[in-house]
């Protein structure tokens, strides 16, 4: 037979064993995490029919869709996990109980030029409430909740939520007559962590033709900060000069009003006026998620409200909140900056039986092992002793257990655990509790905050 | 703005919330069960590179395979997770540790006609052992204890599994000198069920061009059933005139012979000798799973063992053996004969908390019961009473727990049983237990036997 050389796309995420439990681990945090707030669990195609998966048109997007023909279908892959939704909501929406609370975690697909850190093939984690109509601003206060829970489930604890209102920001500009200029004036603003008060001083001058005292507004504007009560109080000062202002620092109010209700400490979050979001969807309350330590990942979890979920495929008004985890890129950046904490198993299993003798007990012995609550598997190749243990070397499996003439004759067994080599005789329902006992003393947080 | 109406394509399957969380909940049962047999989860690319996916070239697949170019690349849809599988074990085989034990639990892709009970995107649930060169026989025993979890686990017990041996047909076959019609004999035997013994007998006589005495001996040998003693006993008769039959009737006394260590009871499992499984690759042990009442679904679970894994790939020899559930198809069969257990909780929270006053206080009440290991919904918006119980009733949620100036004075709140009617009064920290109580009684099978 000819060889043909087996390689993975460039671009395409494939991990090995140990990192890929790692990642199912982070997975599952999110899954039981958005489980725990009443998100129902979606899962909606990866092709779409190309007309509607495009149907709101975009430049971006159309250039990096994957995008072929089948037969006489026009079909493409899914390049985010919102405009399925639109569809799904706007399809079903007869079938659907609102409020609409769904999470997804599923791949999307972006042809993009293929570079470090980028993929063409990843996962986004994605949680929105869509309403029928209207929305009640507590559920853009609970998002903060559920974002906290999400990174401190990973183990963190220096990360920080970012809030605004793009309400505040529409009706501040509106209150300086720049309304028509205010895309752009956010596109310079949010430069202004990388490139400082002055050179944004002088863009806004030049590129959007601000006068001086325009610009210096904006800045001392974008300056506010400390804490809820400290940014709420210096927003109070612009209030009662514009009706979208007034409404949106109204929701800001709410938003941070209950916070501590909902369980979020204060120094994991601000309200931070200098964030927007690029999407123009967006019309109430942002998010951003920074690790303090590692700024120079981004964000870290993103989203926002928005007016008009589906309007591209019904006429019925669906406003929303939604934020969106790009899992892959951040797994992937923290496992390059050695984040992702290795003394947690990523073995398959928490045990290896390794039969020295009769495999019938051996057998039996496994099958116990996994009635206790144990991922357990049986090594049955007939290999010398020293084989079998560089096999359970090689697994990283935490713990071996031998079972040998001796201890069948005892009906106990031996449970050797690997990392201290450390060895014990028992029966197998006191080895079944005695290793859930040290994995369960071991475990730890799955990102490390360094 | 103009409207384009959305729809899903054909032959891919897109749930609603109930059915989902129906549909995740075998994902689950499978995840879980192929875990405890110390089984990776893998994760591969859903695109690859189409000259390396159609390496092993073959009629059908071709047809049906979803196949693009972007920009300069020959892509395509995966249509199966084996060769996927043969690509990563023979691009990673230095890193993995072998007998490699993965499962995959993945969507495929086959641009089939469309037509009911097809999909053109499915799951597979696919679990392999691959070895380095040899794999012993005991791998080949313990699958049929792994199908017999998942089915127990989904709540089932009249199921079968039906095994034989590729080695036993070959070498039966060789004692007649009909080697080289056996493909086309296995694929008349396989016709037994439906066409009965005369039929087939005519078959074999007029479509094989066998003698008279060749069929009778084909059709005595596949009537051979009985207890696996009883199969056993009779296969030996034919002990001794062939060296492939011999080692194949050992394999399979090796797989029966440990059945009861595995905890699979005798009336689970049964040596078929009709079973062959189409596929050439298999060389050993062939699996087939079926439901008792419910034959027509046909196999619900299949595989076998197999000599080359990637030999298209890598010049190292790479045995193993393999199941694959086809879970979509599985779902849409049973959902349709009404037989996944509607009585299951599928809403997406345990429990729907209504605020009938204060927000606050609502807000920190339903962080107690997630506390307490609930899913919670808050419901958030200002409606009536009357609307905000039609909400958990289209919901489905199995309990209301409603908050009003009362409770919240008495440091309580009112759980609703909506099944039932009953209402108490309690802490939440009562509250939660409560539910987990109830929940837990009403726990049953996923699938029904009717």
């Amino acid at each position: 037979m000819s060889i043909m050389k087996p390689r993975t796309l460039s671009g395409f995420m494939e991990l090995l064993p140990g990192k890929q439990a790692q990642f199912e681990k982070m997975v599952d945090i999110l899954r039981k995490t958005y489980a725990s707030y009443g998100f129902a669990a979606l899962d909606t195609p990866v092709i779409e029919d190309a007309q509607i998966l495009l149907a709101k048109g975009g430049g971006e997007t159309e250039k990096q869709i994957y995008r072929f023909q089948k037969g006489d279908s026009d079909l493409a892959l899914r390049f985010d996990l919102t405009v399925p939704l639109a569809k799904y909501v706007a399809l079903h929406c007869n079938d659907l109980a609102f409020p609409f609370r769904r999470f997804q975690i599923s791949k999307v697909y972006r042809g993009e030029r293929a570079q470090r850190g980028r993929f063409r093939e990843f996962y986004q984690a994605d949680i929105d409430i869509i309403g029928d109509g209207a929305l009640d601003i507590l559920n853009e206060a609970e998002i903060p909740a559920i974002i906290y829970k999400v990174f401190r489930g990973f183990g963190l604890t220096r990360f920080q939520i970012r809030v605004n209102n793009r309400k505040i920001l529409n009706g501040f500009y509106a209150m300086l007559c720049l309304s028509d200029k205010s895309s752009e004036i956010m596109r310079i603003v949010d430069k202004l962590d990388k490139i400082g008060a002055d050179k944004v001083r002088v863009c806004l001058m030049d590129d959007c033709g601000l006068s001086g005292e325009q610009a210096d507004a904006i800045l001392q504007f974008m300056a506010i900060t400390g804490s809820n009560a400290q940014v709420v109080e210096a927003l109070e000062g612009y209030a009662g000069r514009n009706e979208t202002f007034d409404q949106g620092l109204a929701e800001l109010k709410a938003v941070t009003a209950n916070l501590s209700s909902f369980g979020v400490p204060e120094e994991n979050f601000a309200v931070d006026l200098t964030i927007a979001r690029g999407l123009d969807y967006y019309t109430g309350t942002v998010y951003e998620t920074t690790l303090l330590d590692h700024p120079e990942i981004g964000s870290v979890c993103s989203g926002g409200r928005y007016d008009d979920l589906a309007g591209y495929y019904i006429e019925k008004k669906l406003p929303g909140v939604g934020i969106s985890i790009g899992l892959t890129r951040l797994f992937y950046v923290l496992d390059e900056q050695g984040l992702i904490n290795p003394e947690l198993p990523s073995a398959p299993a928490d045990a290896l039986v390794l039969p020295m003798g009769d495999c019938t007990a051996a057998i039996a012995l496994a099958e116990e092992l996994r009635a206790g609550g144990l991922r357990v598997q049986l090594y049955a190749e007939q290999r010398k002793f020293k084989q079998k243990m560089a096999y359970a070397d090689k697994l990283g499996v935490p713990f071996a257990v031998l079972l040998g003439e001796d201890e069948i004759a005892e009906g106990k067994c031996s449970v050797k655990n690997m990392r201290t080599g450390e060895q014990i005789k028992c029966t197998a329902a006191e080895a079944a509790a005695h290793i859930l006992a040290v994995l369960d003393a071991n475990s730890g947080a799955i990102i490390l905050e360094k």
